[in-house]
């Protein structure tokens, strides 16, 4: 099995781009994925691409082989789509191909346009993610569900709304110096608890934003890297995917996340690592109370105990075990079918030292990517390590 | 590299389901499917699911982890998108997953509701598998596009109506024993030359038509086939995939598809077989010219000598090389997120000889699915050997 390096990695600027397409986005990204890594075009042999809501956004599905184009690479392409994890798949599927010999060179990651769509019409897009029979017919969209795994996990092992606005705060604190973010400002407790209700338990600043982007990684052999004398420290070591029924009302528990589980302990497995292993970490929090849920299921935390992590200082950017700093879904954005794949370019940067908060996890060895779909009835993560 | 084995196949009854959504046509698939190949679900690693407008057609996007759980599975579940060549890449996916050893037991398949839309609906969502910007905007949709193709063919090679109206006799005689097919009747070529023009040139009959169903395929390592005593006599010996621009436009000619050319090499290739030594084909007859480009890429035929083969008798059932014994898209029918797997069933019964028309091919021992996305921007060919 050929060990899969990261050689390069591009994304744009996650924010509201209203004048221009979603081939420019990918476009950018892959310009500076194969800027980063030194890889020629014409060395990638295949596009792993993920998108999630191109048909409500832009009209535009079958988009692999238009992207392909965009990228300036002449190969097979397909697409990925797995809701929000449509990039973590896409990259999944990457490591998989390269590992088996069937492929030196993959581009994989993903790209969203959002704000072209009104607020209304972006929930309704995303709502499709959901159970379409079961959940939104009965009204229910992505922060009303979020709201209702929040109270499900209030009621069973306490905690409040202070304990998620913490998540907040720590993660718009972390996107301040990351170029790539859509809100590089920080908030306050306050704040959180003021802001506009949402869906009760859950306030305006609990939610991540709606957000144009694109995520680009060039994904490389060992062999391919060493004979090209490609500069890749960062390896992918374990990759998994879980899946769990899309209702919530299917799930035995409201406020666990299983799918996340089962993906958690395939990577660790094939990687051959424990949580404890873990030195940084960036997890999917759509929503604050996302990130609780995220970091019980890939074993951080017990069930009910990850709920005041971040208000106790243990995820912070100065804790022994950072969560989200690149600002997360909540603060750098999250261009749904981009997402994925932006975990892995900002864990690289971590790993590799070259971001902008690389000097708070300046000895980390080993990072994790934690990207779910839906309300995580998919989840895909990855073990990422670095070359010391 | 392990031998992949198709261990059993699953079809629904290809036409209108009013009354049926996604999941019930999935589920029915991925049951015949188990009951063909005697395999126990809990066996299933994981679940590669094709569809193209879930979005449009039921509202419902993230449909893996929804399919997994109709068909009564419990694993990592991705959807793939490539237009109508969706279930083909899904299958190509789980074809080299196996291979790599990383798992021995996958359900590959697609689904596509589609006749709950009405035809100018089912148009429109169709459309957005070609070039948004450059090709929708301009007002062409599929029979527009095809017809461009068929029009740049006459003029670069010669070839008439007639020609393309014996392939629609040809693929409706096929069909007309196939249980699962749309439309198990005969058609004269009198009839295709006087049916309502669509798209000059091309008419009513030369289009396939909107069709519902779903295609399952249990896929198994040959390893896994043994240990399990699964009776599985067809192997997936090679798999190839290409990809081209989205926009006619964009290509150097309208009349050849090179994308396919790529996937046939590729799977040629890896399969360790010629042209010369297919039996028996699957190709994607959207329109009936795309049997002509069809037949010319995988390298049946010259560029320009491939138009008059259905009228010569050369791809008749009784024929040295049969083309579309199932019926084809034209008279079988096109749920487009599933026709991929759809081949792979038809070729597998045909192969066996389990299929009412596998006595046209008693002896053929090699044959070949041809799947295709868009005016071809994306295509996936496989290589079926059975064991004689």
């Amino acid at each position: 099995m050929k060990t899969v390096r990261v050689a390069g990695v591009g994304l744009t600027h996650f924010g509201s781009a209203p004048d221009r397409t979603g081939r420019d986005l990918f476009a950018e990204a892959a310009q500076r994925a194969f800027d980063d890594a030194g890889v020629a075009r014409s060395d990638v042999d295949e596009l792993n691409y993920g998108n999630f809501m191109g048909a409500d956004a832009e009209r535009q599905s079958h988009q692999a082989p238009i992207m392909a184009d965009a990228a300036g690479i002449h190969c097979p392409a397909t697409r990925y789509e797995l809701a929000c994890a449509s990039a973590g798949v896409a990259v999944r599927a990457a490591v998989r191909t390269i590992r088996s010999g069937a492929a030196d060179v993959i581009l994989a990651g993903g790209m969203e346009r959002m704000t072209n769509l009104s607020t209304p019409a972006a929930t309704d897009a995303l709502s499709i993610a959901a159970d379409s029979l079961f959940e939104v017919r009965a009204g229910i969209t992505f922060p009303g569900a979020y709201a209702l795994m929040a109270q499900a996990y209030f009621d069973s092992f306490g905690g409040d709304r202070e304990d998620l606005a913490h998540i907040a705060v720590k993660n718009h604190k972390n996107a301040v110096p990351n170029e790539y973010a859509q809100y590089q400002r920080e908030i306050t407790v306050g704040q959180v608890l003021d802001a506009p209700q949402v869906a009760s338990p859950l306030g305006l600043f609990d939610a991540c934003p709606i957000t144009d982007g694109a995520s680009a990684i060039v994904l490389v052999s060992d062999s391919y890297a060493t004979e090209n004398d490609i500069d890749a420290p960062v390896t992918i070591s374990g990759t998994g995917q879980g899946s769990d029924r899309a209702a919530l009302s299917e799930r035995e528990h409201m406020a666990q996340t299983p799918a996340a589980t089962a993906a958690a302990e395939m990577a660790y497995a094939e990687a051959g690592v424990t949580p404890d292993d873990v030195d940084v970490a960036e997890v999917h929090d759509c929503f604050t109370i996302a990130e609780v849920l995220a970091l019980e299921s890939i074993g951080f935390y017990e069930p009910g105990a990850g709920i005041g992590a971040a208000a106790r200082g243990e995820t912070t950017a100065d804790s022994d075990r950072p969560i989200n700093l690149s600002g997360g879904l909540k603060a750098k954005g999250h261009p749904v079918g981009a997402t994925g794949g932006s975990q892995i370019a900002e864990m690289t940067r971590l790993l590799r030292g070259d971001h902008p908060n690389s000097n708070h996890v300046s000895d980390a060895e080993i990072g994790l990517t934690h990207n779910a779909g839906g309300t995580v009835a998919s989840a895909v993560v990855h073990i990422l390590e670095v070359d010391k």
